[in-house]
């Protein structure tokens, strides 16, 4: 058996996943990177790990460094360790993936930052392994949007029930049913329906709806599940 | 933005957690580390990775020095990245999770290897963190074990009725009532019953049962899925 010491050093890095919705579409934050070797190229938002920084920690550094993000609620995904991914030097990557409203932090990122939002469907070339990166986050955002209620993180607070179907067909790429779906969503009962139309220029204006918290966990005491399958 | 040279690098480890069922208990493998600074404690099966090898590469070649196991399915479950989690000297660890029949490997562990089966109900003090890693693993397990078949891997080929029920009891580590599981099993139809009796000294011997790879799959054609609930 080796001696505890004896061993290799290794770059570690973070990559971060960061979905959002906006339009009727699943949109990814991707970056231009500024630097060598690969100067021009799109690229996650990653960075190395420190010397006094956990893993978390380097991811919410990391994402705040090179979007202006800040309080994003972060879930780690995957370490992806092929020996060659990175080509200039060995590093192993931890990828974490993250849901966010748009609209919430659009402002800020557009005027400060070189992120962009890019549509899910016209992503552009990425630089080493981060195509597998988004391409694992997003069966894992089917997965978990299948069996746990985190579409939500995605929509306003308020929503109506269209917005909510372009949604989950956005992130199962995948026209849904209007009334299958509704008669679906309707029988969780995790939404409260508000006496409150959305505003703007069409003229049958859609009811809007809240996710119920309380709700949701009264769904689980009973021993069901949440459940929208693709 | 930093400079893609200019950054610390890491000791990384890989730690496999391996669980295997038998006589109705879910058990852990685990080894006593025969090296300081932790001599004497036990451990699961943790080793350096290499510079010319992947975390894949690295958790087969680490579970087969320390235990001689080799072919296992191992998944990845989590990199663990706290700062002072080795109190020696910072190592980020990426942990690996297995599930294996016991019977199978039993022989040749307990004869060459210092590893051992230890009860989960009955886990000795461990190093680090790796309470955590076996507790996420167990969670993780749990989770699995419900929306897929993945407790099969625990039993032999062929198993009785009352031997997956205490799979799943063991897993779930929660009484099940036995009507509602034989009901519920019966339902997926995923089993073939065989023509043939357990052996053994019990005057009442139950029929054997194989999971069947093609009904499986054609369950899931009808859009159902798999699950056992806790």
């Amino acid at each position: 058996m080796k001696h505890h010491y004896d061993n290799e050093k290794h770059q570690v890095a973070v990559d971060c996943i960061v979905f959002g919705f906006e339009k009727d579409k699943l949109k990814l934050l991707l970056i231009k990177r500024d630097f060598q070797p690969e100067k021009g190229h799109w690229s996650l938002m990653g960075g190395f790990v420190g010397k006094e920084e956990s893993l978390d920690e380097a991811a919410h550094r990391v994402l705040f460094e090179l979007t202006g993000l800040k309080n994003i609620f972060l879930e780690q995904l995957y370490a992806f360790g092929n020996v060659h991914r990175d080509p200039a030097e060995r590093t192993i990557s931890v990828a974490y993936y993250s849901l966010i409203q748009i609209d919430d932090h659009n402002i800020q990122l557009t005027n400060d930052y070189y992120a962009k939002w890019i549509d899910i469907e016209e992503l552009p070339e990425l630089i080493f392994d981060h195509h597998d990166m988004v391409d694992l986050a997003r069966s894992h955002l089917i997965s978990k949007a299948s069996h746990f209620p985190v579409g939500f993180e995605l929509l306003p607070e308020k929503f109506s029930m269209p917005e909510l179907q372009s949604l989950y067909e956005a992130i199962f790429d995948k026209k849904l049913d209007k009334r299958n779906f509704i008669r679906k969503i309707t029988a969780l009962d995790i939404l409260v329906k508000l006496d409150e139309k959305k505003s703007g220029a069409g003229l049958k204006k859609a009811y809007l709806y809240q996710f119920n918290e309380e709700k949701y966990l009264k769904l689980l005491k009973t021993g069901n599940r949440f459940s929208i399958q693709p």
